[in-house]
C-alpha cells in the first residue's frame, strides 16, 4: 500500500514532481500559500489541504519543495507547522535546496518526535522534473531512504545516498558553486577575448572541444545569455541563494571560498541591477558593463 | 617542394612536434640552448644548427616552441635573433603560449622585413603533440596560414583561424583561464563537501553527471591531484604563466578578471610553497592547508 | 531617580561597562551563563539574578553585551527570554555587535509589547570600556535614546545617534569592515616589501607618515602581530564574526563587497589554522605561510 | 660646485621639482617630448635640450620623472637613450614610480658603463612637489645617495634610504597598494551603510575618530569623490598603474595579493567606463553603479 503524500510548495519544480507522483498512483494532498498554485495542484488531480495542520494529519510522508531555508523552517517547525501534527513514524523529505545546517536542524527536530527526515535536493531543472529524470541527492538514514525510495523513483532517475543528515544539501551546494563559477568564469574569458577582437562563435567553438569545456557552456549558457535569451531556465535569485549558502557553509566550515566568494559579488551586482528574476546567465549583461563591451550574439 | 623548417625549442612539446614534422618528410634544422635537447633533436633525425643565425639562413619557415614571451622576443629580435638573418618571404610560426601584445609585436617587427608571422599556440598537451592531434589556434593573415597549413597538418588535427595577429594567443589564453578556474573552483567545492562529511568518490560521481561537470575534472584532475599523482601533465609554473598573461591581458584590455585574478593568487601560493614543477592540480595541496583538511584519494 | 539596570553578559567588555555603571550610582542586576562571570559581577558590587526571568522582573532597563546575534535572540525572545517578563515602558539596550536585520527584529518584537529597544554597539575596546570613553553608535528612536542617555554617559564619551532601528549596528559594521581590510591590506603590502628585501622598520616608518597611514597600524598592529604579540586585543573570532556580518549585510543589501569578501577568506584560513582566540592581527602568520617568508619583528 | 642637472619629463610633478631645483641654484637642462612642456620648462628658467643625447652630454646628473617603466627604459637604454652619451661617473635618479625589476635593470645597465643609478620615487603629490616637502624613497648605494643628497634636499623633506637597487620603488608600491585599498575598502563600507539607511556625514564622522580611520579619508577622499570633486589630485590612470605594478611585483615575488588584486579589478572597471583621467577616487561612481545607490554629497 503506497503511502499518502503531502506535497508542500507547488512551484515550477513542485508541480512537475507532483504530477509524476500522481501518475505513479500516489494519493497526494497539496498545499501552497498561493491560491493560483493550489488551482494548478487541483488540475493535476491532487487533493488540496486548507492548511499545514490538516495536511499533516492526513499523510504519512511530506515532500517539500520550497524557496529557501526560512520557508522550510516555518513549514516544519513554525507556530502552525507540520511537526506538531504528523504522526510518529512519518517521514519528511525536503527536496528544496537549503544548507546543511538547516537540514540537520530539521532532522533533529523531527527525530525528537520520532519522525524521520531526509534532505534530498534535486538537480535537472524543470526539464528533468517534467520527465521524471531528476538526480536526487539524499542525506539521512538508509532506512528512511528505503521508505522514500518508491517516491523518489517516481520523480527521479539517479538516486544517490550522499551520507547522513545534511549530506544531500552539501552535495547540492558543491554542484551549484561550480554552476556559478563556470558561468562567470566563462564570461570573464569571453569578454577578454572580445576585447582582443575574437569572434564569439570562434571562441565558443574552440572552448567546446578544448580543456576549457564545461557542461554549463554546452547545455545551458549557449542557449541563454549567449543568444540574449534571458527567460529562466534557472533564475538568478535562486542561483544567488544557492551560492550564498555555499559561501556561508564554506565560511562556517573554515574552508576557503575565494573563487566562489568573488562569483557571489558578480551575481550580487546583477541583482542590484534588477536581473533577479531572469536566467542566471544574465550576469553576462552586468559584466559587459564592467568591460564596456558587448559579447554579441552566437550565430550557431 | 616542402619548405625547410627551422625548429627552435626542443622541449616536451617541441620534440614531439619535431618528430611528426620529420615523419611527414620535412627537412628540419633544430636549435635549443640545452645540449641535451640538441641530442634529442639529433636522435629524431633533425639537423642541428650551431646558433640562431645559422639556422635562420638555412630555412624558409621557423617554428618556435618556447617557454615565455621574453624568450620569444630574444629569439626573434634579440642581438643574435632570427629576424636579422631570415630571407624576405620567410615565415615565423610561434607555437608557444604568449600574450597577444607580444604576438602583435613579433608580427610588426617581421612585417617590417617582409617576413610573415603567425601566432599559433596549441592545445592538447604532450599526448596530442605525440599523436599529431593538437588543436592549433592561428592568428595572422590567411595567406600566411595557407603557407603554414602543410606544416600544421603534420602536427595537429584541428586548425582554427581565430583572426588577425594576436588572435591565436588570445584564444589560447581564453581557454587557459578556464582550465585554471575549473581547477581551483573544483577544489573549493570539494573541500567544502569534505568539511561537511562527504566522501570524495561520492562528490566526483555526482559532479561528473551533473551541471557542475567539466572537461578538466573528467580528463585531467581525477587522474592527477585526486589520486595524489603530481607528475606533470601540465606544470603549475606553465599554467601560472598562462593565467598571469590572461589576467594581464584582461587588465590591459579593461575587462573584468575578478575570478581569474583570485585564481592566480591561489596558484601563487602554491608556487611560494615550491610546487611549480609539479602538475598544476597540486594547488589542491595548498588549498587543503588553508582548509585544515585533506580531500583524500579517489578510489575509482 | 536613576533606573534599575539589568546587565546581561559579563564578559571582557561587559564587566568593564558594569563597573562604570555601578560607580556612577546605578543599581545593577547581573546575569551570565558562566558562574565565574557571575562571581566577577558580585565582586564589582552587582546583584546577581538566578535567571533571565527574575532579572527582567526587577529592572527598568536591560543592557546586553553578548557574543553574537543568536545569543541576543535567545536572551530577548527565547523560551525563557526577557521579553516575556519585562514591564511595558521598559528599555532594552543591545551593546553587542550584531547585524541590522537582527537589531530590527529585536526592535519589532519589543515594540509589540510596548517595550523600547536601542541597538547601541560600542567601539574603543577593553581600554575604552575600562576608562568609560567608548564611542556608542545608537540606532532607534530619539525618545529611547534620551531615556538611555544617563546610562550611556556612564559608559562612553561619544554618543552618536546614527538613525532608526539597526542604524547603530550598521555603523559599527561599516567601521569593522575597515578594521579588517586595513589589517590584511597592510600585511599584503608588507609581505611584498619583504620579498623585495625591505626592512620591516623601514616600511612601517614610511607608511606611518605617508598616504598609506591608518589608525590600525599606528594604534594596534604595531603593538601586536608586528612584535609577535598575539594576546587579544581583539580576538580574531570576534572580528571574523563582525566581518562575516558585514559581508552578509552587503550581500543582502545588494552592495558590492569584493574587498571585504576576500578579506573574510584570509581570516577564514587563519581560523582553520586554529588562531581564533588570538588577536585578529595573527592573520599575518597565515599570510606569511602563503608567501613562504616571515615579516620579522619590529624593532622600534 | 653643484652638479649640472638634466631633467627629463616636465609633467605635473616634474615641473614643480624643476622649479625648486632652479630656485636652489642648480643649472637645469630640460627635455620632454611635448613642446608645451618644453615651454613650461623655459618659463621656469631651465635650458632646453633638443634631444636626449645632447642633454646627456651636457650634464652630470640626470633626474627622470616619467609616466611608466616603458618610458623610463626608452629614455635610459633606447636607441637614442642617455646611457650611450653620459660620462662615466654620472648619476641617474629615477623619481618616477616604476617597479623594482625595472629599477634593478636600469641600475645594472648603468653600472656596466660606470654610471651610478638611484630609484627614488616620491610621495606627497603636486602639493608636496610645489612646497619642496616630498618624501623621497631611495634605493641604491649609499655613495650615490650622498652624491644626490643636495638635489634631494632641494625637492623634498624626508629622505629615506630604503635599501639597495629597487628598494625605493618597492617602498613606494607598498604605500600605493594601501592608498588604493583604503580607497575602495572605504567605498564598499560606505555603500553598505547607505543601503542600510545611514547618512554619509554620520558615517564619515564616526570613521574619522574610530579604528577605521585612514590618512586617505581624512586628507584626500573627503575633499574629492565624497563632494563629487573629480579633478585630479591623483589621476586614476596613475594609481591604476602603481597598483598594477604592485600586484605584478607580488605575483612575481610569490607573495599573496588577494586584496590588492580585487582592488585592481574595481579600478579596471572605472577605467573601462572612461574615468582614467579623473581623480582616482572617482572609482566610487562605478561602485555606486554596482550597488544601484548613490553615496550622496558630504555636507561638512
Amino acid at each position: 500500500m503506497p503511502p499518502t503524500i503531502g506535497f508542500i510548495g507547488i512551484g515550477i519544480m513542485g508541480q512537475r514532481m507532483c504530477k509524476n507522483l500522481i501518475k505513479a498512483g500516489f494519493e497526494v494532498h497539496a498545499f501552497d500559500l498561493s491560491p493560483a498554485a493550489m488551482e494548478v495542484a487541483k488540475g493535476l488531480g491532487a487533493n488540496t489541504a486548507p492548511n499545514l495542520a490538516t495536511l499533516a494529519r492526513q499523510v504519512e510522508v511530506v515532500v517539500c519543495s520550497l524557496p529557501d531555508p526560512a520557508a522550510l523552517l516555518a513549514v516544519v517547525d513554525g507556530p502552525d507547522g507540520i511537526l506538531a501534527h504528523l504522526k510518529p513514524g512519518s517521514l519528511i523529505c525536503d527536496m528544496s535546496t537549503a544548507d546543511p545546517v538547516t537540514a540537520r536542524a530539521v532532522h533533529a527536530k523531527a527525530a525528537a518526535k520520532q519522525i524521520a527526515a531526509l534532505d534530498c535536493p534535486v538537480s535537472g531543472g524543470p526539464g528533468g522534473a517534467e520527465a521524471g529524470t531528476l538526480t536526487i541527492m539524499v542525506g539521512g538514514d538508509q532506512a528512511a531512504l528505503e521508505q522514500a525510495r518508491p517516491i523518489f523513483q517516481a520523480i527521479g532517475k539517479n538516486i544517490v545516498h550522499c551520507g547522513g543528515p545534511g549530506a544531500g544539501q552539501a552535495a547540492k551546494l558543491v554542484n551549484q558553486s561550480l554552476v556559478a563559477i563556470h558561468t562567470v568564469g566563462l564570461f570573464e574569458a569571453l569578454l577578454v577575448g572580445r576585447k582582443q577582437g575574437l569572434d564569439l562563435d570562434t571562441m565558443v567553438n574552440i572552448l567546446r572541444t578544448s580543456s576549457g569545456a564545461s557542461w554549463m557552456l554546452d547545455n545551458h549558457i549557449k542557449m541563454k545569455a549567449l543568444v540574449h535569451n534571458h527567460e529562466p531556465g534557472f533564475a538568478l535569485d535562486l542561483l544567488f541563494k544557492d551560492l550564498k549558502l555555499f559561501v556561508q557553509t564554506a565560511t562556517e566550515s573554515q574552508a576557503p571560498a575565494f573563487i566562489a566568494g568573488a562569483a557571489l559579488q558578480l551575481y550580487n551586482a546583477a541583482r542590484a541591477a534588477g536581473h533577479g528574476k531572469q536566467d542566471q546567465t544574465v550576469v553576462a549583461r552586468e559584466m559587459e558593463k564592467m568591460a564596456g563591451v558587448e559579447l554579441g550574439v552566437l550565430k550557431a
